[in-house]
């Protein structure tokens, strides 16, 4: 067996994740050993009680309360706690005592990121965040490295297990949005406070992440337009389905180039339409894809396991390997050395199609005055599906009306959509839902 | 704007996609320059004729037919000339005399790839290689480097366009394979001699990098096994398709454990049946995809163009920009330090599961025959369906059986397939298929 020099891991946490990174670190020793060029010697696993029950089988001794001193001399440490602080302050403590750190803490990564990485710089450590993105999906690596020679056009992401449980469940089982949720949790695909995930909290911090990657721009995580899926009901899935669609929660980061070629970007995360045939179409079950458009290599998409204890754990130590290379090899950090820093316009800038669904009245000229607030907002109809709904006896006619929108400015669109509603033939705006995918 | 250092680029090779790779070196130069945190200065293109048609516009004066003297004094080198010779002793040179090498060269890496990654250790180059494997899908960084602390279990990849799309096309529009063969050949999708694509060269080329790669292992071209796609027809696809199947060329690269714990590998092209619920069977056109299965991080799918000049383009800057960051940031190779080196075993060492489709005598009896014959050869049956086959007037009555077998050893299979074939009740062995996906 080679004579491999030895680094000294700190694990700071040893729960879902932590705990599977600890046994894993464990098990295969000897081949991480054989992959890093170095022995990775778990010195420590810092937790809040040291007699909590493990996931793992982990001797006693490794653990301790007091991450601080575990820190001290430590050549690589996992930040694996999750929250903002102490996680922010051990890991400015680790990079400042030389230490490379890898982490998975998106919700710290989307609002100190900056602040994190600037350290990192001051003193030439590198902070790994495979993980952080998209569980144990390569998404970092790929739009770090190999597209580094490339222009990200757009990034549209599946980034949200639970979200994609629930969406998917009520697609294939035409099943309501709280029983499926109801179910999710009982299973443990959804939190008992599921907000979070269902209010696409969790996709924003990742589509920070992404963007900022794929544009070398940094995005603060409140100039990510959020919304969650909590209103998205069964009605809305049957006519998705009718219309060649599914619906699905993305992480949509883009790149917009105005006529005069200068260039910013939106980030948003919302349930949008994508058509049947589409890649991200068939991603089922708690599953995350990230589907990217490059101007030279095209449509790319990465599909795996988007959390999960032990998946994630392998990004984990993907990163832990590649900081021990480097320690090994002893450069410097190989990061992209100047940002980009494209301004980040809000959601009211984005065009994109929409599919409108409206409740008018049944009556002549109706879809004359609808389309002619369309058209003054400058929304250019593509598609009208008309069809009379059974009011029941003694009540006016209603007829339902199925827009679908060529590309309109997200602002026009809201306004015109205002306008509909105020309009005295509109007695009700039953959905206004974007078309992602083309 | 920053003042960088300035990085010598010799670039080898002007077609398909060294005209792109030079084209967009030069467009995005300065963009290039802010990834890299070096200028990236085009110094010269060796061609075989400076003054042939070039699909970009180029400055004539790059143009040399000297490609040795190019070499002499550069820091990157960047062979996409394609071929053994002289490809390989440009890329010896290049190494000796101290440049990294960027080469999507699949046909020299996999003939000649330990020669030149040792001749790189030597010297601590560098030898990037994303475009060999899969066009511009990044596969080898995150095989390489993200799922450096896992084990991969098993590789599938769609890992050639020209049979994706004709298998493609024969599936959804039950076409014959040479029709599409020729329709491909006329729209660009295959060359005048196919070869290398449909009898699965190019495929086998694939395997034994991404083997290479995943297992840590030196496997030889030879030790691949290779099947091509010119057997498969209508009737076949037709057959699959009933039983919930498409037909994929796959190249199959998995670990295998005996019960004593000692592994090996195995790597193997073949057309296969996959399930259609499987992220591999919606892979349409001439798309390719790599799907890994990992002990921790569980299945991952990694998507896009496997081909096309621009689009390879993208992989080969990806590698370029990483080349120019481990200049600047000066250390010596990240890889990994030690292989694995697990023996490559024989097709004949594998289990799969199976589909054989026999026609048999229509009379009592035949069904008791065959199971014996397949119980004998330890091949055990997981179903049947039998259909009587109209053999007109006179004939005597066919039935066809298709069998699905459990999964069973391929030598064992074979022998037994023979057994069959020559039992006197099977007519005709209309196929044998294995089954891959789970
Ligand atoms: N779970 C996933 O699937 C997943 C996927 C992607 C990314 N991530 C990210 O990975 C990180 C960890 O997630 P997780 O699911 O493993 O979290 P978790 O199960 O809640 O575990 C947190 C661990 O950190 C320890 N800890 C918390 N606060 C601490 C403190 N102040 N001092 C010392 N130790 C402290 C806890 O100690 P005790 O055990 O003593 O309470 C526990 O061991 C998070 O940033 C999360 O966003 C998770
Ligand atoms: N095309 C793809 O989609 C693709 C995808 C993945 C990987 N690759 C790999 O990329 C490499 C290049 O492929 P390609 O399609 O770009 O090839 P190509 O179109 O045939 O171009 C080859 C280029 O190399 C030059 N060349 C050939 N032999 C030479 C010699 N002895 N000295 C100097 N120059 C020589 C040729 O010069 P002239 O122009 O003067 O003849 C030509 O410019 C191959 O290894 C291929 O396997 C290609």
């Amino acid at each position: 067996m080679t004579d491999y020099r030895r680094l000294r891991v700190a694990l700071l946490g040893a729960g879902a994740v932590g705990s599977q990174v600890a046994a894993l670190l464990r098990q295969h020793a000897d081949e991480l050993a054989d992959r890093a060029g170095a022995r990775l010697e778990l010195v420590g696993i810092a937790v809040r009680d040291v007699d909590a029950p493990r996931e793992t089988d982990l001797p006693r001794d490794l653990f301790t309360t007091d991450a601080e001193s575990l820190i001290v001399g430590s050549d690589i440490v996992i930040e694996l706690m999750g929250g903002i602080e102490p996680a922010r302050a051990y890991i400015l403590q680790a990079i400042n005592s030389g230490a490379d750190v890898v982490t998975a803490n998106k919700a710290l990564l989307a609002t100190h990121g900056p602040e994190i990485f600037d350290a990192a710089d001051q003193v030439g450590a590198e902070v790994y965040y495979e993980a952080a993105a998209a569980g144990a999906i390569p998404i970092i690596r790929p739009l770090r490295d190999s597209l580094a020679g490339d222009r990200v056009q757009r990034i549209m992401g599946i980034v949200n297990g639970t979200t994609n449980y629930i969406l998917d469940r009520m697609d294939t089982e035409g099943a309501e949005f709280a029983d499926v949720l109801a179910d999710a949790q009982r299973l443990g695909y959804a939190e008992a406070d599921p907000t979070a995930d269902v209010e696409g909290f969790d996709a924003a911090q990742k589509a920070a992440i992404l963007a900022s990657l794929a544009f070398h721009t940094t995005v603060p995580l409140d100039a990510v337009h959020r919304e969650g899926i909590t209103a998205i009901d069964k009605s809305m899935m049957d006519a998705a389905r009718h219309a060649g669609y599914v619906i699905k929660l993305l992480a949509v980061c883009e790149r917009l180039t105005e006529a005069s070629g200068s260039e910013s970007i939106s980030v948003r995360v919302y349930p949008a339409l994508i058509d049947r045939a589409h890649p991200l179409a068939s991603v089922h079950g708690a599953n995350n894809a990230v589907f990217v458009q490059a101007e030279a290599a095209g449509n790319l998409m990465f599909y795996g396991a988007g959390a999960g204890g032990v998946q994630t754990a392998s990004a984990v130590l993907g990163d832990v390997v590649s900081a021990a290379r480097r320690h090994i090899a002893g450069g410097v950090g190989v990061g992209e050395s100047t940002l980009a820093n494209l301004p980040v316009v809000p959601v009211g800038r984005v065009t994109t199609r929409y599919q409108i669904t409206l409740e008018v009245d049944d009556q002549a000229g109706v879809l004359a005055t609808v389309a002619g607030i369309l058209s003054e907002g400058r929304v250019s109809i593509a598609t009208v599906e008309q069809t009379v709904i059974d009011a029941g006896a003694g009540e006016p006619a209603v007829a339902r009306l199925v827009i679908g929108t060529h590309k309109a400015l997200e602002q026009d669109l809201s306004e015109t959509v205002d306008r509909l509603a105020a309009s005295g033939v509109v007695e009700r705006v039953v959905s206004v839902l974007r078309v992602e995918g083309d």
